[in-house]
C-alpha cells in the first residue's frame, strides 16, 4: 500500500456517512437479566480529590458487571445443552484454567459486514411494536422480507425489531416478567438458522418470545442458535432509531470486548450508510 | 432506501476486505496502571453447576476492573488542569449524581473514519522498537509521513507505533516504571494537536513517553490532548500485525462503551482495508 | 501477666458458653437494599482448575458488594442532614482522597459489652412478630423493658426484635416496599438516644417503621441516631433464636470490619451467654 | 433468664476489659498476595451528590475484593492435596451450585474460646522480629512456651509472632516475594497440629516459612493444618501491640463473615483481657 493509492473504503466514506448507534449507555439501574451481576460504576477518585503539585488531576472507575449486561452479544460457550456446547464440545473440556478457553467471548471475531433489519411490526401492520408475549412466526419473517424486498444471506448480520425496545427506558416491564415479551420461538430460530447467518439481534432482553410470567428459564432459540448452528445472539439492542429511518440495509460492525473465557460481552454495535 | 439500490458500503466489503484487530485480549493479570482497578473475571456459574430439567444450562460471568484496562480510550472527563476540563468545564460541575454526565465516555461517539497509522521505529531505522523512554519527537513524526506518504488529516485518528508492544506479553516490563517507556512527549502531543486529529492511539499503556524510573505521574501529552484540545487517547493497542502488513491508512473503527459518567472505556479498536 | 495468674475472662468462659449467632449468611440474591450494590461472589478458580505438581490446589474468590449487605452496621459518614455528619462536621470535609477519612467504617471500635434484646411482640402479646408497617413506640420499648426486667444502660447495645426476621428467607417480602416493615419511627429513636446508648440493632433491612408503600426514602430514626446522637445502626439481624432461647441479656461482640473510608460493614454479631 | 440472675459474663466485663485489635484497616493499596483480586473501595454516591428534599442525603459503597484481603482467615476449603479437602472430601462434591457449601466460609463457627501469643522472637533473644526467611522450628515454639509459662491447650487459638508484621505498612516488602518472609514449616505445624489447636493465626501474609525467591507456591503448613487436621489459619494479623502489651493469654474472638461458599474471609479478630 502506498501513498498514491487512496484505501477504497477510506474513499467511501469520504463522501458521507451515517453512523447508526445500536447500543444503549450503560448506567447503574437499567433494566437486566437477573441471572447476571447487575451493572455497577463508581468514580474511587474524582477530579479534586488528590491534585499534583502542577495542577494535574486524574479521575478514575471501577466498574462491577455481569458480561450480559446492557446491549451485549452472547459468546457460544453461553449455553449447552446436555453438557455439550456448539459442535458437540464438551462443556468441560472447554475449560482452561477456569475459563472458556473454547468458544469464549474473545474467540468472537470482529464484525464488520452486511446487516439487515427486518422490522417486523411495520410489516405486521403495528408499527408501534409487537404484543407482550407475541411469538414472531416464519411466516411473520417471510412478510417481512417480502414487504422490506431486502433478503438476508448467509454471513449476514440479521436483526429483528420487535418494537419492545421503547420500554427500555421503563425498567422493570423491559424484562417483562409478568406481561412476557415478543420475539421468535424455535421455529424462527430455525428460520434464521437455515439461512446460515452470523448472528441474529433483537431489541428484547433475552432475544426470544417470552410467554407471560414464564420467566426466563426455557429459551429454545438460544439452543437452536448457540448451541445446534454456532450463531450469535445479541441483545437489548436500540433499533428504533434505525427503523424509524426506514434502514434495511447497512454496513454492520459489532466489535466485543475480547473478554478471556467470558460467556458474552457489552457491546455496541453500529450501522453504517452511506449517504448522497 | 429500496431494495433495488444496494447500500455502497455494503458494496464496497463484499469485494473483499481485511479487518485488523487493534484491541488485546482481556485476561487476569494483563499488565495495566496501578493506578486502576486491575480487571478480573470470574464465572459464577459454570455449565453443570445447575442444568435445567431439558438439560440446558447456561453459564455465566462477573467481571470487576477499572475502565482504563486492556486496550482502552480516555474520556474527556478522565483528566483536569486548574480543576478545570476540556472547554474550560469545572470539572466539579461535569458531575451530576456522581458520575460524570458532561465529558463521560457516553460522549464519545462511535469512530467510523479514516486511520492512519505513524510507524515510527521503521521511519528511524529500528524497526523492531525504539529505546525505553525515548521521546517520539515531531521531527521524527514528520520523517514518518514523509517516508510513508500519508499524511494525517482533520478528523482522522491517528496511531502512534512505538513497537513496545512487542512487550505486552512480559507484564511487568511493559508498564516500564524502571526502565522507561517510548512516546511522545508535550512536542509530538501538539504537533498531533495542530493537525486537529480526532483521536490519537499509541501502543504503549500511557501513550506517552514516560523517562525511566519517572513513573506515570507527570502527563504533559494528556494535558496537551485531553484538557487543552479534546482528542481522546487510545492506549495499549495492539499495532505489530497492522505494522507488519505495511498498512499505513485504513477504515478505523473504534465504538467504546458508552459508560454512562465513566472516564474511560475498555474497546476493542479495528482497522479495515479492502482487498483486491 | 504471668502463667500463674490466669485471664478471668478465659476462666469465666471455662465453665461452659453459649454462642448465638446474630448475622445471616450472605449468599448471592438474599434480599436486600435496592440502594446498595447486590453481593456476588463468584470462585475464580476452583480445585482442580490448576493443580500443582506436588497434588496441591488452592481455590478462591472475588466478591464484589456494597457494605450494607446482610446484616451490617451503619457507620456515622452513612447519612448527613443539612450537608453535617455527626458532630456537625461538615460532610466534604470528612473525605480525605475519597473516602470517609472521618467516619468511616474503620473508626468503629470493636463492641465487646453488655447487649440487650428488647422483644417487643413478645410484649405486646404477639410473639410471632409485628403487623407490617406498625410503628414501635415509646411506650411499647416501655412495656417491654417492664416485662423483662432488663433496663438498657448507657454503654450498652440494644436490639429490638419485631419478628421480621422470619421473612428473610422470602427474598422480597423482607424489603417490604409495598407491605411496609415494623419498627421504632423517630420516637422510639429518641427513646434510645436518651439512653445513650452506643448501638441499636433489629432484625429489619432498614432498622425503622416503614409505612406501606413509603419505600426507603425518608429514615427519621437515621437521622435521630446517626446524625444527631452518634449512635450505630446495626440492620438485618437474626434474633428469632436469642429470642426463642429467652435470652434478654448478653456479653454482645461486634468486629465490624475496619474498611477505611467506607459508611458501613457486613458483620456477624453474637450474643454471648455463660451457662450453668 | 430473669431479671434478677446478673448474666455472669457480662459481670466479668462490668470490671473493665482491655481489647486488643488484632485486624488491619483494609485500605485500596495494602499489601496482599497476587494471587487474589485486590481490595477496592470506592463511594458510588457521596453526600451532596443527591440530598432529598428534607435535607437528608445518604453516602454508600461498592467493594470489590477476593476474601483473602487485610487480616483473614482461611476456609477449609481453601486448599485441597490430590483432589481432596479436609476429612478426605472431594473436592468437586464439596460444590454446590458452584460454591464450596461444605467446608466454605459459611461453615466458620464463630470462634469465642482461649488464644494464646507464642512471641517467638521476644523468646529468640530478638525482640524485633525474626529474619527474612527464617523457620520457626518446633524447638523455638517449646522455648517460647517454656518462657511464657502459658501452654497451649486442645480447642485455643494460638497466635505466633514472628515480628514481621511491622513491615505491613511498607507494602511489597511485607509480601517478601525476593526476601523471604519467617513463619513455621511443616515442623512447626505439626506441633500444632498435635496439640489440636482449634486455628492458628501468624503476622505474615501467607502464614508460613517462605524462603527467599520461593514464591507462595509451596505451602506445606497449609496442607497439614487446613487438608490433614482441619485446623483455620488467621493471616495477616496486628499482633505487635498484644506482644508489646506483654499479653500471651487472652479472651479470642473471631467472628468471620457467613460468606457462603467462600473459601475464606477478611475479619477483624480480638484479644480481651480483663484489668484490675
Amino acid at each position: 500500500m502506498t501513498s498514491t493509492t487512496v484505501e477504497p473504503l477510506v474513499a467511501a466514506i469520504a463522501s458521507g456517512i451515517e453512523v447508526f448507534d445500536l447500543g444503549r449507555p450503560l448506567t447503574v439501574g437499567m433494566p437486566q437479566s437477573p441471572n447476571h451481576p447487575a451493572y455497577w460504576h463508581a468514580l474511587p477518585r474524582r477530579h479534586g480529590d488528590m491534585v499534583r503539585s502542577d495542577g494535574g488531576s486524574a479521575a478514575n472507575d471501577i466498574i462491577s458487571m455481569g458480561t450480559h449486561v446492557g446491549t451485549h452479544v452472547d459468546a457460544l460457550a453461553h449455553v449447552s445443552h446436555d453438557g455439550k456446547l456448539f459442535g458437540g464440545l464438551d462443556a468441560n473440556q472447554a475449560l482452561t484454567g477456569g475459563r472458556y478457553e473454547q468458544l469464549g467471548a474473545h474467540t468472537i471475531e470482529p464484525m464488520v459486514c452486511r446487516g439487515v433489519l427486518l422490522d417486523v411490526p411495520a410489516a405486521l401492520g403495528t408499527p408501534e411494536g409487537c404484543e407482550p408475549g407475541y411469538e414472531i412466526t416464519a411466516a411473520d419473517l417471510e412478510a417481512t422480507v417480502a414487504r422490506q424486498g431486502v433478503e438476508p444471506c448467509a454471513g449476514d448480520v440479521v436483526l429483528i425489531r420487535s418494537g419492545w425496545g421503547r420500554h427500555f427506558e421503563e425498567g422493570a416491564p423491559y424484562i417483562g416478567r409478568d406481561s412476557g415479551v415478543p420475539g421468535v420461538g424455535e421455529e424462527g430460530a430455525r428460520w434464521l438458522a437455515d439461512r446460515q447467518v452470523r448472528a441474529a439481534g433483537a431489541d428484547t432482553i433475552a432475544f426470544e418470545c417470552l410467554k407471560p410470567g414464564a420467566g426466563h428459564a426455557v429459551l429454545p432459540a438460544h439452543r437452536v442458535l448457540l448451541v445446534e448452528t454456532g450463531i450469535y445472539i445479541i441483545e437489548a439492542m436500540a433499533l428504533e432509531e434505525l427503523a424509524a429511518a426506514g434502514v434495511h440495509e447497512f454496513l454492520f460492525v459489532l466489535s466485543p470486548l475480547p473478554l478471556f473465557g467470558a460467556t458474552g460481552s457489552p457491546a455496541r454495535p453500529l450501522a453504517v450508510v452511506r449517504r448522497g
